[in-house]
């Protein structure tokens, strides 16, 4: 329902202040040498995946208060993720969950991804719930499992996920390992650790030798005393246990209060082991809010660290794995996806505009202030109308959610798809 | 099904072991110029209501892995609680959530109630989640709503509680309120408090004079970026508004990291206005794990402090409602009740053994180290055989869970209703 | 040595630059109707006191690494305060520390005061130290204090700090209570709250009845079990008994993880109890670094409650006592706190254009992405040329800490002062 | 001053009321197939380090109030620990700082040493503090430092431990580093790795090959934006890039909120690379309190965690350097260390008698409840007659700290030292 005429109809009734804005940090980016257009080309690079499980309303253990129109199987999850990148131009893929988005027929969805210019980011495995008559149950754990019959299953799972990949040309597993113990006593740590490893690399010797399996960590919940991978230190041995291409998967909502994360993140790629990213926000733990909403100068810390380590030729890391992992439980979930996106170009945008060589000099003389300003001045910039040209001159809209709303989007899916429509998974 | 005949066989098997224990610290008690009894009579007197909602196994949002044998309606819930009292002797009597425990038959209950030995004790208010074919939704509030459809629903939704209770002789309104926001701007912090403390006012007013209005705090969950009544200040400055009979009530899984918990209790009883607990474990956030499970040693410091208030003629604070509100979800629920009440009694215990005039001195003196140790000197004492005397003394089992264990229980509730079972409300 | 021409000349320098900025903001706030003169007046109103232990290097309990130059008495401390108000045109006030900053002449005091431009903020006491030959010491205590010798010496030190803020025309006395206890049962904690409350309303009833009475709470340290005064809920209800001019003073390093601060700012607000501010900046305690450095958007929402309460007629909270409190442990202490005021005035700006009446409706009709989007759009907007600007036209420097480097000042302090010149009660 | 004498006539004191609770104990661990005296045996056997700098009343950045008759030299330093061991007969070693406990004739020391039957444990290097008339600062870092001189200066400073700890015949280094930054932007967090894992190599080689480096970590403090080494990864990593003798050194306190400490330790003890420990009590941060007195039940889980390691053949951790590492700011120091290695070997004799085969039953099986009380009741038994009963065995007092007040030791220590001595290095 939504065309490019539309967009750019939509566009040009913002057309005259984006452009005062966008003339002037072109202005105020070349006084500093930078070329405004050599950062837009590199905003349009930027390609960010949603995951199918994020276009449903979310919930927490409390309740969950459903908006309506949300797509019902993976069919419609690809046609949302397909406006998400006509209005956006910056989704170009989508995450899948297993089993919650198992292709019925895998030719049909390829198809159907190629119809809105999208590819498979990775695949994610669920060893969190036990699906209805599940032979034997992940309620004391999965890969961590001390009975080998559960444990089985849950390699078997994680090796039926990367076929599911390999028939949509996804290179990534993702696991996420939500085992742990709620009590102390529960789980006999060195031993659950083992376990673990060893069934890590039972599902990385299935893997194609071209696939990435990138290794997640959380500190705590589902389980509340401890977790089988609580913190990167963990996943970071794992991985060099397991084998070159497991790498750690930085999930921003998964850290203990305080954490400095954009130096995890430098760590990781020090040791070329950093493999991807779930965008995400946070106050408390994982609150799983909109990226950016709640420590947006900590977000450009990491994004600058990021930006320093891929600028870095000494840095021996992988291309990363760029993933949203939210739930939108008060906000339309599409609404909230449009301005993650948008949140986090803006951010990547500023870490480019970093002065690294004045930084350097900055840092190597002590001079601590000037080190931070240069960091702050970038921060402080306002680069939106950057980010909106990008999306303009690869005919998005200059404002996605201003779009979305103004076409009635979310109207016209409840029509198609009802009021109480529940995604699966959900 | 169970006996008492069941429970004292079961007791003659773990009697010598029993007596031996006891003998010592009575004799130790002795020594230090402590009647054994004294405590005893004091255990027995000391009774924790059991919440309808946790007799069931609870879930997190990523899950639940149900247990089997779960009540399925309001006199089921009931039956667990009578067993519960008849293996501990100390839940006589069981908190309510309206709408999922609203009784059909008030007298029928109450003649339940009554073979059980049990009575009600709080009835709890429900405005997290929207019922079926509600008219307005809580989504974005209930007693702080900014619309005024959804705030009058709330209030009557708690006027409606009241009257429920009225049927079944509670004297309690427990009000958690979930309101609040997930991101900056999305609320008005002030406005919302007010309206929370008008609607609140209203409640108030139509509650008997003979009840007590408890308000809880969190300082977060379900809303991630501010909840209405997030601390302690804030729950107390709304009872000063509101009138006499309202209260504090101090769950103790809702603090931020590294509250000093027993502090905030001596406060409000200083203050007269500490109404009642919730008792859990917790070692991250609300994490409704077994009380005592995490932090026993603060878990003890609160319940000194509680001891010291309540034996002191100088405070004014009115009887406490003790409560359990836990999530059972590795355990069974049953069996984690069990072991929570014991927790309780055992410390309870512990802080009845303080020598209050050696620590007035001590502090009086700033002898740090002898003030300390007075406290440390009773935490590590033994005293389980006292509880379990206790239990013993009124027809209970000397160790509960065994027994439970013993005689089958869990066996014979999914015999006879079903290994999917589902309590109301989860 | 540092005159308005100097400033001025330099300023020349940075004009062209300065002028592009002004013109762009100037024309942004326009097109949304609003005149940024009338913002820049506001910026010039704002004053933010300096606190005289605030001019030399700080430290932690590891170590102290002296950067010279350091005042070494009062004088000094008044000058450099001198110093940083021509700079910035908006740091016309001192806080002083008792015993630290004890006039010997007040006279000369008050004159040397004049000449800078300069008046008295606040006297703040010293209860956490003994001071040599002190008859009793505050190791276990001071207003809290078991014995009534050190309570009352604490007492008598505090309406000494009256006397010696009268003597300079103050108006205010800050009450930051370090009592506290390092172990449980140390301290006896109803005992001395009560202790403190009349501690508190003795100090009072010596206070002239058009002074302030500013109580600061803190949650730990110097003492690492419990604070007297741990949070906000104690100093307002500390307030409500001693009288109408007690008020909350919020700093905020004083919380605890995760803490929403702007929440309590409004709060207190909207029960007229906010006294002051003390701007620092914290990422795991009181780490009292640079103001915005670590959360500059919680700043922002902080600044945003606090506009939100100074614009509406309905909230009756008195003026607030502006006042930065940081320690300068990496950076030069008189571009800290150049940087810090900076900080403080951007932020301040951005709240003011904050657009309440549409947040207001937003937030009426619970659309939580515009909500959100409303407050965002107004911290991403680039106000710095307004805060240069404002600067500018009360004779400042464009770029405070720039000429300060510029002109060499410190070079020049140190000359006069020496390499390891230490401020006094550092 | 104290002689076995003594010792021995004040335990005559309290052998009846020690006879009576050693025989209760005795015959509770004989019913549970125990033999009280092989745990005797155990706790004999277990020494604890104690600091050098310990001996000394400490303080906060805030003040420090001193006690009076510290040691003011490394000589009297070894009588304190000599006395503490006396009394104990746990704590044959003492640690040494570097440069406060420089000895200057090595051959006196290490005959002062065998005098109280002591030996250095292992020498700690301190980059964290500028000595007087130091060539280059360590104000913005040592081992990491951007120049080549500082970090020069603190491999030579580091290496010059080395060979102070070759003449007392210490076979350890600990290396704290309390490297980091203040504010964003300040280190390159990549270069400040690589230099540092540079420097510890450097110094590393330099070591004996029977020696042990043992590397700390810390989130925080002194710098509080980020540490170098911050967590158990970073310490890990470099371990495994340095060599086979370099350890991780684990400090209570240093770790964010709510980490599970246990699991870190079971996690290095797995890879084989737990060196040490230093034990304190915290309820925020580094707070140094006593050990075991905020958290006991997290210290008893954690060595439960170090026992189950050091009594698995599979576990090829060496053994493990243990040490109080502490500030006694209200406490009497050497009482406040009596009561902190008492703590340590009742929670250590509490590890020893879980019942470590059906606990690993039990969890093989998920039976939570039935882990957990294993690991419960044995928290819950009192073990503190076996404590006293080793010490009695060995000479010392059945109370170290009611002997130590008994013969008055603090007031002879203050006649002869002084009432205002301070120890070197505060």
């Amino acid at each position: 329902m939504l065309t490019k005429d539309i967009i750019q109809d939509h566009n040009k009734t913002l057309e005259a202040d984006h452009q005062f804005k966008l003339a002037y940090i072109t202005e105020l980016l070349d006084r500093k040498g930078i070329d405004a257009q050599n950062i837009i080309e590199k905003i349009k690079a930027f390609q960010v995946a949603i995951p199918s499980w994020a276009l449903g309303t979310g919930g927490t253990r409390f309740g969950r208060f459903p908006n309506g129109g949300e797509p019902r199987n993976l069919e419609e999850k690809i046609e949302d993720v397909g406006l998400i990148h006509q209005l956006n131009g910056s989704s170009n893929s989508i995450s899948l969950h297993i089993p919650w988005d198992i292709p019925s027929d895998a030719n049909a969805v390829k198809q159907l991804l190629k119809e809105h210019s999208l590819t498979i980011d990775s695949v994610n495995s669920n060893t969190f719930q036990d699906q209805k008559d599940q032979s034997y149950s992940y309620k004391f754990g999965s890969l961590s499992h001390t009975q080998t019959n559960s444990r089985n299953l849950a390699i078997d799972h994680n090796i039926a996920c990367i076929e599911y990949g390999k028939q949509l040309d996804s290179k990534v597993l993702t696991v996420w390992l939500a085992d742990g113990s709620n009590f102390p006593g529960q789980q006999h740590f060195r031993k659950a650790y083992q376990r673990t490893a060893d069934a890590l690399s039972n599902i990385y010797a299935a893997m194609p030798s071209d696939w990435t399996m990138l290794i997640e960590y959380k500190p705590y919940e589902p389980f509340f005393y401890s977790m089988v991978i609580p913190d990167w230190g963990t996943s970071y041995s794992l991985c060099q246990q397991i084998g070159k291409n497991a790498q750690v998967l930085v999930d921003l909502g998964h850290h203990l209060p305080n954490t400095n994360i954009e130096q995890i993140v430098g760590r990781l790629m020090h040791f070329g082991r950093l493999g991807g990213f779930h965008f995400n926000g946070s106050m408390y733990g994982d609150d799983d809010l909109t990226t950016g909403s709640i420590k947006p100068y900590q977000f450009f810390l990491i994004f600058n660290e990021l930006v320093d380590g891929m600028q870095d030729p000494n840095v021996k890391n992988p291309p990363l794995a760029w993933m949203i992992d939210a739930s939108h439980n008060t906000k339309d979930p599409i609404e909230d996806l449009l301005q993650s996106v948008n949140a986090i170009l803006a951010t990547y945008a500023k870490a480019l505009l970093v002065d690294r060589f004045a930084l350097s000099d900055a840092q190597e003389n002590n001079d601590v202030l000037r080190a931070e300003e240069l960091l702050r001045d970038t921060f402080f910039t306002d680069v939106r109308a950057l980010v909106a040209e990008a999306s303009r001159q690869v005919g998005g809209a200059l404002d996605p959610v201003a779009t979305f709303r103004k076409v009635n989007i979310r109207e016209n899916l409840i029509n198609k798809r009802g009021k109480f429509s529940v995604a699966t998974g959900l």
